[in-house]
């Protein structure tokens, strides 16, 4: 049997994603265990990290094992990705031996790497995350790379805790302004984990260049195909949010001006009014609002919307504990 | 019940902080137990730390919980700290966010954040700490701030350990130099502590600028008034050493000079005889000295007098591991 | 008895080293014990570290002990090494209170503090280490300073593993290049370690500027004559590599040019076919290869050698967390 990750959801079955939500849930109700007695997990994390870190620490601890943050490139060697390359510029190791090395002393590795914002072709290859992946002999972990499947899994969770069933769920990820063009990461992820789910996804961004890498779009329309949901683009406010169940809020880079940021500058300073406040929310059907975190308040979502009710972004970033244990205890116990 | 956080010895009655100190001489005999057992703190940095990191990482694990390390700024996101600002300046993510998820990961949160030394009026509202103890839902520890209450503890042990009963003893708080203008914290700690106990207590200072705030001066008067002691300021070195039994050192930036340090410079330099040395505590009756560490040797005291029987500094910094101790068994039982 | 540290093989007798070498091997097949129970090391880095830190923290966990990392003057206090300074400048305490300190906190204490590269004179000293060693009162561990006997260890137990009694076997330290000047530490190890188990080893290197320090060069003459090897200096590749059973590479500065490398800079430069390959490699006796790693692939080495069967460098690598768990273990049992 081939060595298996978590890179993707997409990689799991729905029948799997569905069964570490029942495992999470339980982690929940439970926190200490002993699934992971005297294992180990490597977090290495090229980019920082407040939520995904504390949670992957204390959930390893918490089921009986050891977790090793590392920050490469600041208290770690620098590390060399490409094959074949005459090592003579920055990097002092090759990730063949830094995965193998990892892979004899701890029995997983989560790796964090954000893409370099210069070019997108060459960050789509996701080519850290992958070269663990291909070097490593114990399963690794995406803790955001390009896709953010952790955050899927907490997401989903706490969709479920509000709303039990979300097959047909009318599901809004809105674009939203912040000062810097970020990662797509979570709004990629967003759309393949509530298409896999069946929801009625809307992808509302202020124009065409803001739609999301093909190869997402693409598996978003198959997964609503294969489970009875459904996908459209809007860059229409109104009509997006009308009647929405759920709105996730993202803020991210048109694919276009990878590399050439300054040009988007103009488009992004015009879409500030994107922001998630209570006269769009008013439009729901009662919708719940979530994001990833961390969120610039009244920048993303004003203070209004994060502080009411229906926002359950503290109970998603909480569920990160409970979700992370159950992978990390399914990829162990199938190791 | 409201929520007991630890941000001052003064929200704490006498009673209850020589109940602290009587658990930590038990976890001084004792280092291991089970008081935290499944139980997690984190501790957020905002400065750099050696002892407080240390002896509350491992304080934590010798009680059977879990400790986890964060600096906001370098290995997670800048935090926003204000209420109702539009979040387009550096910082990511609101301590409201921070403080609420936190708490649903762990049992306890601890804060080291130092003043920026730029405006007094706005360091004293301490406004880092008080954010944490106001969004977050378990209970708060200071590592430091503009106070520093487990050093007290340590402080106070440690003179128990060898005076015995502290009322009406002789304590001088001296300023020394040090080349940059110092946090103000454990000085205010030092007062505080020294009253709280009943000790007669002399803050000695170059010059009537190096007074501390008035806040702590009429919480230290209080405390004498409170608890049979004393509180005067002198300028006079000999008749401030002359029979004192606890000499404590610590440096510090005057208060009206906050934000122009360079004014402040050349009393600053004028005053470097304020060092402690063997002359100095050849006054004193048989004095103890202490620092909170870190010292500058032969700037702050001499190498004689930090290698002198005299010297309890390191003694002190041992028992931070078991006041701590003490606190977080004591929040994590009342919460 | 006086205070046992690890900070040279050379403080241990061939008898203690076998005895750790044993104890290793016991660690790899049963990795979970609990030798460390309740103690605690606390590990300074004021170097990167890669394989170091995760091998201890983990050695340290899996025994069932605590692991501390501290990186001073990064997140910790810088540190001043000198006595009788009077300390104005940058560091803001002193070796003696941090060992005296961490002493009373931990049961072991490691340090990684490589060699400044300005005065070869003063690195030579070890001042870091060797202020450690003087005022902690609990052992410190070398966690590679200008010698890396936790490397040596592992090294020993990798060529073991595949060559059995190693006495009388051909043994070759070749130089290779490096964009860099090096730290000669593994390099004095290596010839340490070698004689020490009675090889008969050759230090290749490109000129006599490269030989090492008379020091090491020496103490590896006496492990020679002591036990039964021998010690050659070559400066001719393909002699040293024929017959050779053991290929280990390693890059260092040449000490003549310490603080002036720009003039070292041409020798380095010319010497880039010092290069590990398969045709160097064929001229071997079956020969195994090794490299302490980090490693910068087709530059040391090439990817042929770092991907062949006889290539040890992950084994060593993972004997770091075996070797090291036996020397924290024998440590701690004889304090």
């Amino acid at each position: 049997m081939s060595l298996r990750h978590f890179l993707s959801t997409q990689d799991w079955s729905r029948e799997e994603l569905d069964d570490l939500l029942v495992q999470a849930a339980a982690f929940k109700r439970e926190r200490l265990g002993h699934a992971l007695r005297g294992k180990s997990i490597a977090l290495l994390f090229f980019n920082n990290s407040m939520r995904t870190r504390t949670s992957f620490e204390l959930g390893a601890q918490q089921l009986g094992g050891l977790a090793i943050v590392l920050s490469p490139g600041r208290d770690a060697w620098p590390i060399e990705f490409d094959v074949g390359t005459v090592m003579d510029g920055e990097a002092e190791e090759h990730i063949a031996e830094v995965a193998r090395v990892l892979s004899r002393y701890v029995d997983l590795i989560g790796v964090r790497a954000f893409p370099k914002f210069q070019d997108w072709n060459l960050d789509r290859q996701d080519r850290v995350l992958q070269g663990f992946a291909r070097y490593a002999t114990v399963p690794v972990i995406n803790l955001e790379t390009i896709t953010h499947p952790c955050q899927e899994l907490a997401h989903a969770m706490a969709m479920r805790e509000r709303l039990g069933e979300l097959r047909g769920r009318k599901y809004v990820l809105t674009w939203t302004y912040h000062p810097r063009a970020l990662n797509t990461a979570v709004a990629n992820s967003a759309l393949l984990i509530a298409t896999r789910m069946g929801m009625d996804v809307t992808l509302l961004c202020p124009t065409p260049e803001y739609v999301l890498d093909e190869r997402y779009m693409e598996a978003a329309r198959q997964n609503a195909a294969a489970n009875g949901g459904a996908l459209q683009v809007s860059h229409d406010i109104e009509s997006a949010y009308r009647g929405a169940q759920v709105v996730y809020a993202k803020s991210w880079g048109a694919l276009p001006y990878f590399g050439r940021w300054e040009q988007e500058k103009p488009i992004r300073e015009a879409s500030k009014h994107f922001i998630v406040d209570e006269a769009k929310m008013a439009l729901t059907d009662h919708g719940l609002f979530s994001h990833c975190l961390p969120l610039r308040r009244n920048v993303k979502a004003t203070d209004a919307v994060m502080d009411a009710p229906y926002c359950m972004a503290i109970d998603e970033a909480e569920n990160r504990l409970h979700v992370q244990k159950a992978v990390m205890a399914t990829l162990v116990a199938q190791h």
